[in-house]
């Protein structure tokens, strides 16, 4: 019997806020971090790794919470932890110590995705597959089990969910044949940041369009007029076929939003992405009846707390684009339940990525969603963002502005050891050479 | 010039566990506890107290991030932070590492509702006043600029909000005179957890009866066979003229809430509370459809998470009852926000109460909601639970089922050092002596 031994937590951050990568109308000093733990079992080659995604001194809170969740893991039997992660999940869930502080949201829930995160990453690895390939090659019924499809009940049955993966089943290997040669299309994040000075904004559209992409994300909600100019810019390089979707971050109120992305439909936008606060299901709805008619649909859900918020969004017609972020949601047990609410609604999911390892986790989201859950690939894109791959032991493959299936075991989660010992705050070597060179 | 010098922070938790207080469909071992900081200044005479309530282990989470967000106010101004309490709670909404973590809900919400709870305290004594007497004194215009109207302007303008203050000043002095008589309704929970015996619950139902109280609240959600057994006893010892509210603490989903409920009618029920998650505001909608015929209202907000949220219920006319918390939504900044929503959309507010010293804090937000915002006090009601008062230095007032208005300085929020010394968790002597108990 293998068992978990230990758990291994680390602090990573990254100073991203030194180059404005990551600014936004919200977001000014973006020190990418990561709060990463890994399960130690006795078996030396087995061990699952994991992390939520956060900003700067965010990191701290976030692994206490994580500390306080995953410790009741040690010495429990691997082999029953990866037969069955929902039991796990539902325990996590359970807590009702915890649960007080949310529930099912802010920074309890980014623990628990954090610790199943890890869970599904020991489970893949212990199966030899990727994780998109585990969780693919999971019977309905059993993968049905382990999702959290609690207060859903209204919009999603477990009969009905187990009833809509099997439909998929016959399309399984000709989707696999189609992803192994040409991906799952993404777009790019990096061009539009909103610290860059219009030159660097235009090279690096530039630069994307050269690389193949076809979509394009500027960060809006400054003064109307750097978001105009900024556009145009944009529009001018990409040409007219290439899409351009905007992101305000939260920036405004609901009659705001409506006025102010009215304002820039003339550049032919795709989507308004987070244009208020993440949530107001109805404030989104009464945004997207303002701009539909622009042909401008709304995009959010990198904020969206947990399933029961994305429910709301596709009952009231609030959103188009589902951008679900995989360390926000408690992992594969509530990711899939909204995977599957989309498909329901004939809706996108198009995953938020970037930060600190969205993107190598998404890589296996898309994959899943694509094989095992919505089918149909016209029109989903899946956000990439170029920076913080090279800390990766199995970084996400892009190619001609596209995810390619992830090959490795597991979840694509594992931290380099270098990267650790560099950047782990505070005592990370970088981050003791920034601290000399503060002093000199 | 009086400056804060430092701030404590204590981890207070009592073992309410022991004795089933605070069991209900969901929470099995709540121990009550409070993330408590008092702001220390260099006037011996003058400092502000403030907590957020938790549960057991949640604490050390909460204090995590509640010592992230203030210790910015060290060495500041005291007459400046007192002068524009709106200008501190923006900074501390603004903490863009920290706001990743929410935005707005969850733990770092949770830290912000103590943080400010400790500062409007300090202003409160600084003024000599208490926090109701303080707020009501103020000239609309003021007070609205410091709340916090961000993501409401759809419903709620600060315009309209000065407007709607204004006009409920001429009727200050009446209402303080009626409550100074009368005092403001209150319900008392203390009678029917889930872990109670039929003979307890037989008994309290009867205490609270004779000790004046008009309402009385059962915990359901456990078999309907049970729930129908103590709705029976409750109904039979209370008689027909006395309310009786039933709590499910968010166990159903909509469906399942609806016809439990239905179930439950012929007891003539005046609320159901939290049928199912908080955040689901269109299922609270629904619930309210298929109970209200019933003559059933729909009460939530106990965890309702923050200012958007309240927003949503009222403009979905999914809330009958406007259930705030105290040290949920983040202090008098949010909370006057959703009185005025909650006034606007003509529902009463009938704040949540309980746990360790939301009482005390709930005794002054009733006093402010009657004088200065809403007016007429018919159907308004307030919980009210019987435990720990003892450990604050200015406990609330109940007599004959009503709250009392406070006369102390402050917002009542200060825990007697005493209590502190004997419960700080795990250091306390109470805490020490369990640990002793245990090991003989």
């Amino acid at each position: 019997m293998t068992i978990i031994t230990s758990i291994e937590f680390v602090d990573l951050r990254f100073p991203t806020s030194d180059s404005h990568d990551g600014s936004d109308a919200v977001n000014k000093d973006a020190d990418y971090s990561a709060a990463y733990l890994r399960l130690v079992t006795d078996d030396d080659s087995l061990y699952g790794c994991g992390f939520t995604f956060t900003i700067g001194r965010g990191n701290d809170i976030c692994l206490q919470a994580i500390d306080a969740l995953a410790n009741r893991f040690i010495g429990r039997d691997v082999t029953e932890l990866c037969a069955n992660p929902g039991e796990a999940y539902r325990e996590l869930a359970a807590d009702s110590q915890l649960r007080w502080l949310g529930p099912d949201k802010g920074v309890v829930h980014l623990a628990r995705a954090a610790v199943m995160n890890a869970v599904w990453d020991l489970a893949a690895r212990r199966a030899g597959l990727p994780l998109w390939q585990f969780i693919c090659d999971m019977e309905p019924v059993t993968l049905v089990a382990n999702l959290d499809l609690s207060y859903l009940s209204d919009v999603l049955t477990a009969d009905e969910a187990v009833a809509m993966l099997e439909e998929q089943r016959q399309h399984r290997e000709e989707r696999i044949s189609n992803l192994q040669a040409n991906g799952f299309q993404c777009y790019t994040t990096s061009a539009g940041w909103l610290g860059y000075s219009d030159e660097k904004l235009e090279r690096l559209c530039r630069e994307a369009v050269e690389e193949g992409y076809r979509h394009i994300k500027l960060k809006v909600g400054g003064n109307p007029e750097d978001d105009e100019r900024r556009l145009g810019i944009a529009r001018s390089v990409i040409g007219p076929d290439i899409s351009l979707m905007i992101d305000a971050n939260q920036i405004w109120d609901v009659p705001e939003a409506i006025e102010r992305v009215q304002a820039l439909a003339h550049h032919n936008v795709l989507w308004i992405e987070e244009p208020t606060s993440p949530d107001d299901v109805l404030g989104h709805r009464s945004i997207a009846d303002g701009v539909r008619p622009e042909g401008i649909g709304v995009a959010t859900g990198e904020h969206g707390m947990n399933r029961v918020l994305f429910k709301q969004l596709l009952q009231a017609d609030a959103v188009d684009f589902v951008q679900i972020d995989s360390c926000r949601l408690a992992s594969i047990n509530e990711i899939i339940p909204v995977l599957l609410m989309a498909k329901k609604f004939a809706k996108p999911v198009c995953p938020h990525a970037g930060g600190v390892g969205l993107c190598e986790l998404v890589s296996h989201l898309v994959m899943i969603d694509y094989v095992a859950v919505s089918g149909p690939i016209e029109g989903r894109v899946a956000e990439y963002v170029d920076h913080l791959h090279e800390h990766f032991v199995d970084p996400c493959i892009v190619s001609k502005g596209a995810y390619m299936l992830p090959e490795a075991p597991g979840y694509s989660a594992e931290i380099k050891a270098e990267s650790l010992t560099r950047w782990a705050w505070p005592e990370g070597t970088e981050w003791a050479k920034r601290r000399e060179g503060a002093n000199t």
